[in-house]
């Protein structure tokens, strides 16, 4: 048995997975903020975990853990966490002392593409398109991550692809992150609604103008990504996935017009058959903790 | 021994390399237009470099062949090489068919990009960025080719960073190669110079204000280029080749200053590291046949 814990800004979630890749327990917690209270919230996740599936630590396979930081997977340590309250943390670690087995750490939005990969049962190379607060992806090959040389891979969110655009906070200009992003969302379009993204394209289906200028900015720039990747590593797949994908089929359909009017300019992007390799991750699927809990699979 | 033949749009390098990866003959041929005599020009190069060894081409460990065009590395097909002047022709099997052996057919890129990783004693992952005519490049991950799931890995100069820029052979606007490719130079930059990138590289450096602006131009696309590969696969090394790339020392320095401004600007571009990732293939390496021979050891 494998656990998984996606610790997020606001919520952890931790998932046990049975030898065969199915979810035999999850549930969710509230995330401490700062360092210790962080620690504090993996811990109970994983001793809960063990109580409610009824083994201990010591015999489960493997315990994962994904983080919204810069993680070093070799010794679990993890920095710039700034949603979570500390810049520096050893996890891994910490959580060994505690618990005495080795706990893996691993980028969330690594973690999420492992296990959309797996959740989607794919087989080939994918990229997993993670538009939350910021983008990033993370990408996987015959079933394993793919970090590069120094863990950057799938940073395309700070590709700057708008000369003009606005500053992002890595302090280019014009990144996709500003563009595509949850964040960059809710400062292009004004609203009281919860989820900035949904209200967004619900206005651009209206008929709202701002909205379907937005909207269609938004859809060009994933466009944008899903071209880029594929000119890049040619993956079989690109699954969007992070909050704002949870707008589902309003924003997919744009942005596989988008695609399609590409396709329809260049017989070279046609051949690439772009929309059809682009999906978004099913609506409340964990993959963030389900790819936790199969972190501890991968070399 | 291992025989490599790099066909290329007027000429035809061939090499043979030994158990060591060794260069131990090579000799250049013109190369022939059209199918035909592309194809005769490959047999020549064959038969000529078994004679000069003296051993029959039944005992060669392998044979392969870089070809500019479209290469079904799996069947040995090409299709689409303009500059050899067919639209479609089975190198692979028409050698098979004359020499009773399999000849292994790879994109010339992508047959570079190999020889440049053996050629300069690489290990981890890099990308072998050719300015050629056009703009492409191939990715070699622990010494082997990383192909993509179409054949489009390293298809990187059909994306468009320029979105008011010229047209370009794919249909797109705007594409990296409309600006850094030896042909985008020679459009750029009018002059009678055999080598318009050398000549543009010299004007620059002598102080001509137009020569700078689009020497300034070329060198900030391949920075983009630089910027966009580490982001997306994170490779420990980037090596620029291609005819553009025998400019030498001008080149790589703007190059390397346009990385260093963006690092000035950015912690995290900073972090990267991109000026110290970045090199040119050494003049005259013969990368390509090199490559070629290493091929029929791959997969």
């Amino acid at each position: 048995m494998r656990i998984g814990i996606d610790i997020g800004g606001t919520k952890t979630d931790a998932v046990a997975v049975d030898d065969h890749g199915r979810t035999v327990q999850h549930f969710r917690l509230a995330t401490g903020y700062g360092g210790p209270a962080v620690l504090r919230t993996a811990a109970a996740a994983i001793s809960r975990m063990c109580t409610l599936i009824g083994l201990p630590v010591s015999t489960l396979d493997s315990i994962g853990l994904g983080v919204p930081g810069m993680v070093d997977a070799l010794n679990g340590e993890v920095r710039h966490a700034a949603n979570l309250g500390f810049s520096r943390l050893n996890l891994g670690s910490e959580l060994h002392e505690r618990f005495g087995v080795h706990v893996r750490v691993e980028n969330d939005v690594n973690a999420a593409a492992l296990g959309a990969y797996h959740f989607l049962e794919l087989s080939g190379t994918m990229a997993y398109v993670n538009l939350g607060t910021g983008m990033a992806a993370g990408i996987v090959s015959g079933g394993r991550l793919l970090r590069g040389a120094t863990g950057n891979a799938g940073e395309i969110g700070h590709i700057p692809l708008y000369p003009d655009g606005g500053r992002c906070p890595c302090g280019q200009r014009g990144c996709l992150e500003t563009v595509a992003s949850g964040s960059a969302i809710s400062k292009q379009w004004a609203t009281d609604d919860p989820f900035p993204a949904r209200s967004l394209f619900s206005a651009a289906t209206a008929g709202d103008p701002h909205a379907i200028a937005v909207a269609g900015r938004v859809a060009e720039a994933i466009a944008a990504t899903v071209r880029l990747v594929v000119l890049t590593v040619d993956v079989d797949h690109i699954v969007i996935g992070g909050g704002v994908s949870r707008v589902g089929e309003p924003l997919l359909s744009r942005v596989r017009d988008v695609l399609d009017d590409w396709a329809a300019e260049s017989a070279f992007v046609a051949s690439l058959a772009l929309a059809a390799r682009v999906r978004l991750v099913p609506a409340d699927s964990n993959v963030a903790a389900l790819g936790a809990a199969l972190i501890g699979g991968q070399r």
